[in-house]
């Protein structure tokens, strides 16, 4: 059966709400930190594993049939048309240093294709919810629709990447090139980074080396904004990998000559 | 006469309240962002002007003896005692960008020191204060006492600078020597990294090229929760320059042994 925007904005609420208990009880306390690679230091909380459970467990009890996909606790029913693709914390890093700009994502795909989702930031209160249709932000019991910015020119783009140390060399000096040629870049954005371009504020975001999770969420969000969202070679970008974000087709070409 | 510390948390909370009024009306809206250098891009937004002529008045209203120092329009009472030191908006380019990470910081000097001062976050709503005895972060009307953390290695540290572009070529090789040496780094964090080590999330903050109106407030915030603040030659960072800040004496000793 079919969701709706409805249901789709409810459930998504419902699965924040839920979330949220199990991030910010532990946001800026002292918290188990291990390492889940061995080379390099890639940090796993506990509020990750337990709001990703909370999530699982309220999709699986309403949806049975549904499929989930997670970052801690892997696939349920990969063949199912309605796919939740959840990243408890994105920008685990950003969580364990208290900065407020790491966000709960929980995508959902339907029949393969990015179809709504919602980016959470509950230290901030702001929802960036997509539910199929279009693209809002909700912060502070006020709705606002998203649109992206009207930016067309590399020149006047404020650009936005977590850090340059995610691009190996090749894909380095293609982002520097870009990079050179816009008003800013602006560093240590994680998720947040792609709604602030859903919200007009921001208007390129590129990134590598991205999952499927990482994403699932942010591309209706952006989309439904008005929002260009592919690969380095302007294809679907729905698995991850290289992304480039554009407020608007006409700046994503110019960006996308200097990438691919 | 000399005030007390009931005074300038008082105070400093007036003068957020009045800031606030002009930087939130402006953030995340469409505003005129000027170019204040020839060469590069330096916006300078209404939201600084208006916030800096707010914070002026009534201090001056107030103290008509005492001297204010502002980003946006310069000295006055540049011999009094009590030294007000102004930056309305710490972060601009955080600011233009939507990101929640820019401060309002207004430090006070006494005799040619720094002895307390604020950081307000208007948009988190959360404001770190140093009254000249202690230091507090005052967030949704709770009052927490701050203290830095107690990591000692640098190999345990998470480390946070606005961006490497600060650094001069010289600079750059011995912060990447430090950044080599930690745990984590982590960019595009503006005065708020100042308050993440106030807090004990974040170990060290290493930047260069600051103004004394970037630091004036910062300066008592981490010290009176426990941290070091000096230039990279173990100096006073007081007037800005090279700033090397750290949770402890140890941990500021080994950062400074490379950066010396």
């Amino acid at each position: 059966m079919d969701l709706n925007t409805t249901e789709i904005t409810k459930f998504l609420n419902e699965l924040c709400d839920l979330a949220q208990i199990e991030t910010m009880s532990r946001f800026r306390q002292a918290i188990d930190i291990s390492n889940k690679l061995d080379s390099g230091f890639d940090p796993v909380t506990e509020a990750d594993k337990a709001a990703e459970l909370a999530i699982r467990d309220h999709i699986l009890r309403h949806y049975a049939d549904h499929g989930v996909l997670g970052e801690e606790f892997g696939s349920i029913n990969p063949d199912a048309e309605y796919q939740w693709i959840v990243d408890p914390i994105d920008g685990t890093r950003s969580f364990i240093s208290g900065m407020p700009t790491w966000g709960t994502l929980i995508g959902l795909y339907k029949a393969g294709k990015p179809y709504a989702g919602v980016m959470h930031q509950p230290f901030t209160g702001e929802r960036y919810i997509c539910d199929g249709e279009a693209s809002h932000l909700v912060h502070n019991d006020k709705t606002t629709k998203l649109k992206t910015s009207g930016t067309e020119k590399l020149s006047e783009s404020i650009l936005m990447t977590t850090t340059p140390a995610i691009f190996n060399p090749s894909e380095r000096e293609k982002y520097e090139h870009v990079e050179a040629c816009c008003k800013m870049p602006r560093y240590g954005t994680d998720c947040y980074a792609y709604c602030l371009l859903a919200s007009g504020h921001v208007d390129l975001v590129i990134e590598t080396s991205l999952n499927v999770y990482d994403i699932a969420a942010l591309i209706p969000i952006v989309k439904q904004a008005g929002g260009v969202f592919t690969n380095w070679q302007g294809g679907s970008a729905a698995q991850g990998g290289q992304v480039l974000v554009s407020a608007n087709p006409t700046l994503h070409a110019e960006a996308l000559f200097l990438l691919a």
